[in-house]
């Protein structure tokens, strides 16, 4: 079996995947519990002993925050404790003496769709994140994109709107500043704040709403303002799909993430802006759907999924 | 050696290349005397014979305007007098009796500067080609990127203003409707209207020019209008570049084609934004330099190219 570990800012998820996409043996770790990957990897370790569970692990895949494949190391994290450029995949591979891949999360993601879930057979295609940020991974003839630094497929960070909504990477107009649970509150407050202009009578003063759960509840129930989010949002996320699609061509887009959770609400109005904006000869071609990977173990077996393909 | 088969519009360039890129025999036919490819590779088949090269030949590489590298087919090429779909490697195949892979121009050009030019050793780069559109050809992990459908690497089709140019496929805002000489040449009318305008004392009433090269030319006596125009264009090159890094994340990009000629008068200006533009991690390490192959040659090599790479 291969042990598939997603570290998160604030969880480790860990599990023992086997061939098939089976989670025998899962735990959750409080990630900023440990202030070494090291004191972290040992953690795991005795976990693993003390099931006896260690001889059943053939290598181990893990996904994380800038986690970058070419190096192993992960690099400049902003949401992790650990600072500058940690080598995860020399600690775990010391303290294991197994072999060790790691990747960021969205390309674990991808991966995972690949070997488990709805993208079993496909060679080429999209994995899209929208959940705090907008995160993808991308699978170009059957191998997971890269690019020449580990820095690719990085779709969050399309430039969509030029001299728009500054984006933490240091730029303005990066798609996950729009497309992203983290967007669409900004956009609810943008549209909340032109709704209170005297000028403006399209919308009548909304109630506050916390989250993108919130808001997808208020569209459904038909709240104008909370549908005219989920319509930009929609407008926004389908350009930056149909741009990543010009460029790789692939066989579908897997959509998942907290404001995937919309469903339809979000899913039906992207499709069509989607539509629209492709090549005339690619028109219903591309399949935009949910990802068929429950969010419980979409990490774990992402990050199994690596070990798998690259270690076995 | 490889036989190497360029088709463009109004001619079709062919050569015998060597493992090293040389090209041993080279000729030019008219394409639009032919009424069916078959017509076509009847021609070319007789002048070999006719020279006793036919037994020099291993295999052949085609690029064509809309070449499909999956199905071996030219599809719907707008330039071309062959409509629809056309049968392009099998009848190749049929008449020669050789392995034939065929694909767009873009994409020969790509896998040229692969084998014969600047991107040897490279397995993560971008070709583009500033011609009458924009042409690219993408490798990722050492392989060409042809997508699901065989319609991908299309940088020229990236949407970047959203309600802009109407595009010759249907969509408006793409980027070959901005950054090619097309592109430049509408840019040139636009900024030439505005500097009639009365309000308007930016600029002085500028000459007319007929092409790019004129252009530069003006450009570099300090032209204003035609310094406009180049850093508009620069501008927008950029922007398309720095998306299409951001998803690809290669070493390098290769600028050919007639607007590329102008030099470093383009080429300073889409640095000087791309590199803006780019992720800070990713600053000044994504080389962004003018095509090693010569564009006499160059449709001959990329074809000789990918025949050398798919058949030998």
């Amino acid at each position: 079996m291969v042990l598939g570990i997603d570290i998160g800012g604030t969880n480790t998820k860990l599990g023992l995947v086997d061939d098939t996409g089976v989670i025998h043996h899962q735990w959750s770790i409080a990630t900023d519990s440990f202030k070494t990957v090291e004191s972290l990897a040992r953690h795991i370790h005795q976990i693993l002993e003390s099931k006896s569970l260690l001889n059943h692990i053939g290598s181990i895949g893990i996904g994380a925050p800038n986690a970058n494949f070419h190096s192993g190391n992960i690099e400049y994290a902003p949401n992790i404790q650990w600072q500058g450029i940690v080598p995860l995949s020399a600690v775990f591979e010391q303290v294991f003496s197994l072999p060790v891949k790691i990747t960021n999360d969205a390309n674990a993601a991808a991966i995972g769709e690949m070997y488990f879930g709805a993208a079993k057979g496909m060679n080429n295609f999209i994995s899209v994140t929208l959940g705090t940020g907008l995160g993808s991974g991308i699978v170009c003839n059957g191998n997971p994109l890269y690019g020449h630094t580990g820095l690719a497929a990085e779709l969050g960070h399309l430039i969509i709107e030029p001299n728009g909504r500054q984006c933490a990477c240091g730029r303005r107009g990066c798609l996950e500043r729009y497309a992203s649970a983290t967007g669409m509150m900004i956009t609810v407050d943008e549209l909340t704040h032109q709704a209170n202009q005297p000028t403006q009578k399209a919308f009548i003063s909304p109630k506050k709403w916390n989250n993108t759960a919130e808001v997808a509840e208020a569209a459904r129930t038909k709240d104008p303002l909370a549908l005219k989010a989920f319509d930009l949002t929609a407008q926004w996320l389908a350009i930056g799909l149909a741009n990543a699609v010009t460029i790789i061509g692939p066989e579908a887009i897997f959509i998942s993430g907290g404001l995937a959770h919309s469903g339809e609400i979000l899913l039906q109005p992207t499709r069509k802006y989607f539509e629209d904006l492709l090549f005339p000869v690619l028109k219903n071609s591309v399949k935009l759907i949910p990802s068929a990977l429950s969010e419980k173990g979409a990490g774990i077996l992402g990050a199994a999924a690596l070990g798998k393909m690259e270690l076995t």
